[in-house]
């Protein structure tokens, strides 16, 4: 993606020792698709987080081909789920139960939206932070025992999509800014973490369309028409408020689960409430 | 610095226009001091930030070959002039006066100090954060007639400084935490942000001694003792906390400056205290 | 390993569509090695090149677990085998048929070993260059029909090994010098390209220790004795005369292998060493 | 550049030591011309190799304002002077005269021109090959004494312009191939080396128009039409070749310069062109 500013294929999302089964299932589906049949080279896209030390047995890598098709032939549009589903069914964050969480933010030029969806596992439980409020040390415990070793604290995958049309530089640009909503939530990005964002354009107007090609045609000339660099700035303060929001609705629409090592709980809204309420905090949600 | 890991010079902090100046004083200094004869290359390291839009009359590159003596003879250790001082004499940050802020921390294990010097110069007026509260909305004014245009809001150089002995890769790792702390203030890092983290270590115990060399000596093998990856979580936390509360400090002990061009207001500090009171903040300032 | 510094697992050679297989099978592999009970987390290194146009049904995803597992199994010190083997079975460079190919340099301090092995699946056949002459161009025809198109030239995946004890960033940067003797032998990275350089070293002299680790436990100091920058022209150079003759080798010691699609034959060596003596070059192989 | 992808001034080139002193007085000149009353930003770009060990009294800081304003407004186009000129004056590549050298390359899509100028000062005397010949070791002899020390063999700075409109990454694309021409004529970029490339495109279809701007006007969209990634493959390939012929040009139109320290001899024409002839080698200059 660096070198090429492509994006092949769906972004998917799974456990750190499921990579590369999600990755062949995903390339084996893509080969099948009609109009695949020359296809000799694909570079699936798949993000995770490690959920393999409470709830997720992991070392048994538990996600199959068939789960991968599932996921694939079911994707829709319209409301994302929230909470403990899908890759974020094991994850813990800060201490509570975290998992999928998003939001959005549309920028007045344009319109322009940007969307950002996070799968949480990351942060100790004294770290958290809503609102701006210390959340975490507020409540003054966390709910799995035992806890993360402190500095082991795991790591969150950050997708930020927009329709905004923009080059691969500015997605780039764009995708470190969301690290910006991460840090307002307390995050430390500890040494072990794998914090990591990936940033796409939806825009019609920067797709590459690939000419059929063959040895003898001339090299495309591709029209694009993008952002220039001004309009960055309010794209940046979006992405920085989506991904925050996204994390906090990561912990606040998970649930409790039940695992094979141990119980983690989803955050106590009431208590979180009180917190928040104390500091003058109204919250959105 | 990226290439070799090493860092040859003091740290000058200066304005856009005047790096060159600063650089080539530094590099003449430098080459005039003892045991420097033969020496004909230096890399000289200045940071900047843009404070010509207010205050100070950039276009007519105010600094001069004896500002730099003075500053560079005058160094000393102890504690260090905060607010509007030296290079941020002329600086605004979120739409007050900003300047020159600093704080450290002491990790337990070693112990260890990671130290952080900010000259801020960055962010708009509504998005102050203070201890988590949104004090620039709250005050609901800023310091400075016109403000600067939105999404311009200028840059900020952080300088990072431990005695923890690390690698150049650790030291690399420690300087982009820095930038969570400046996240947690509310900063965007806009378009025209040229926002910059530099970090190194003081350790006699991953310094490098030059040897004499000349031909025909062997290279020199390096034994150095650094802190292996484990130790870097706890520094993580402490710069992300030591460059918040370093940027606080830098608007916090600034005072109101009349320059060429406007007025820039030093943040009403009563005010803010009400706003912190007001959500259950108590400053440690 | 470019934010830890740190190589976790052997590096497997392959073919691109087969990169998760042989990732998931050497990970499976690792976790049932004896005191690898607790983990639960691996970053297997798995390089690739595109065989996929010529000899290898790569749609079909051709490794198996047992593939791997044999291979990783039957990995031996010793002589290595050159040629249309392994990774390099199905692999075209230059329009003849490429494969794996090594070669190594000993630099006098120290001494130390630079070693370098590739996988040669790129160029055109108008670019081979043995050195320094346009063998490719003297030939004056390509070893397999049909060619592939003009700008699609494929990759090579280059590893290099020392026992010079680097840091991970002179490591780095011995890997980026590879591409040197890479472009000694006429190649042009094109578009399409995937050319990777992976560099570690075997020394003990900076082998991380982990222990065992455990909350509680202090940040390990890493004692490491490694070489100065200044040893690295020398070993920049040896990596460079070994990539460029490790290449030489992979092409020069392939055989002609009948495929699915096309036959690719070797080079003929006898017009090869016909074209070096008109050039006054004697080879060295 | 990096971040905006903008190149925002001429690109000067100077010694080591005069870096400062040539982007102070540029900016000062850019500052001073019609229309930039308002400018209070710039990023000049300087590029530099170290001549000071044999002809340059570098320690001087010799080149003064005037100097550069007689560069900008002297600079037109048509042929480029090359060999001892300009901040080729003083520098000595692979132990013979170096300077400056310029190439290039029309291809056929387009038509598109690749532009290559470079000011070398780098590489051992052993290591120069002209069309793949080791003419340094045949010639067994080297233009200037003492010789540098072996291991510490500059540095050279390469300039591509291209009218092809090309996307800022594959600007950066096209900046990493010209290494490849480089490492075609024998260098090792040693361990002191500061080995540069920058790459920029003079094609309308890519520039970006800086509206008035100002408070309130909305973002500007940006329409360029840029050359897919499928054309950089022959552009890479003129690169390349380009980069190689700049830098035989460097050496072969470089004249014998008397210094302060020392005589460096222009590369002995006749006994280089035995050499080439030796090995069939017929030389296009």
């Amino acid at each position: 993606m660096a070198e090429l500013g492509e994006l092949e294929t769906p972004i998917a999302l799974t456990c750190t020792l499921c990579v590369w089964r999600v990755a062949e299932s995903m390339a084996r589906w893509l080969l099948a698709q009609p109009g695949m049949q020359g296809v000799r080279s694909i570079n699936p896209v798949v993000g995770e987080t490690n959920d393999g030390w409470a709830l997720n047995a992991i070392r048994s890598l538990p996600v199959g081909d068939a789960d991968v098709v599932r996921a694939l032939e079911g994707a829709r549009g319209g409301a994302v789920e929230e909470g403990s589903v899908g890759a974020g069914t094991g994850t813990v964050a800060y201490g509570w139960k975290g998992g999928i969480g998003t939001s959005s933010r549309v920028v007045a030029s344009g319109p322009w939206t940007v969307g950002v969806l996070v799968q949480s596992n990351h942060g100790g439980w004294q770290d958290l932070h809503l609102g701006g409020v210390p959340v975490g040390r507020e409540l003054g415990r966390h709910g799995v025992t035992p806890d993360r070793d402190k500095g082991a604290s795991g790591s969150i995958m950050i997708v930020v999509a927009t329709d905004a049309p923009l080059s691969d530089r500015n997605l780039r640009r764009l995708a470190s800014r969301a690290l910006f909503g991460l840090a307002r939530t307390g995050a430390h990005a500890d040494n072990g973490s794998g914090d990591y964002v990936i940033a796409f354009s939806t825009s019609p107007l920067v797709r590459r369309e690939h000419a059929p090609g063959g040895s003898g045609s001339p090299p495309p000339r591709l029209a694009t028409t993008e952002l220039g660099n001004e309009a960055a700035s309010e794209l940046f303060e979006a992405v920085i408020d989506a991904t925050e929001e996204a994390i906090d609705n990561s912990v606040l629409r998970a649930t409790t689960v039940h695992g094979g090592y141990a119980t983690v709980e989803a955050l106590p809204l009431e208590e979180v409430r009180a917190s928040l309420a104390r500091h003058g905090v109204r919250p959105a949600h």
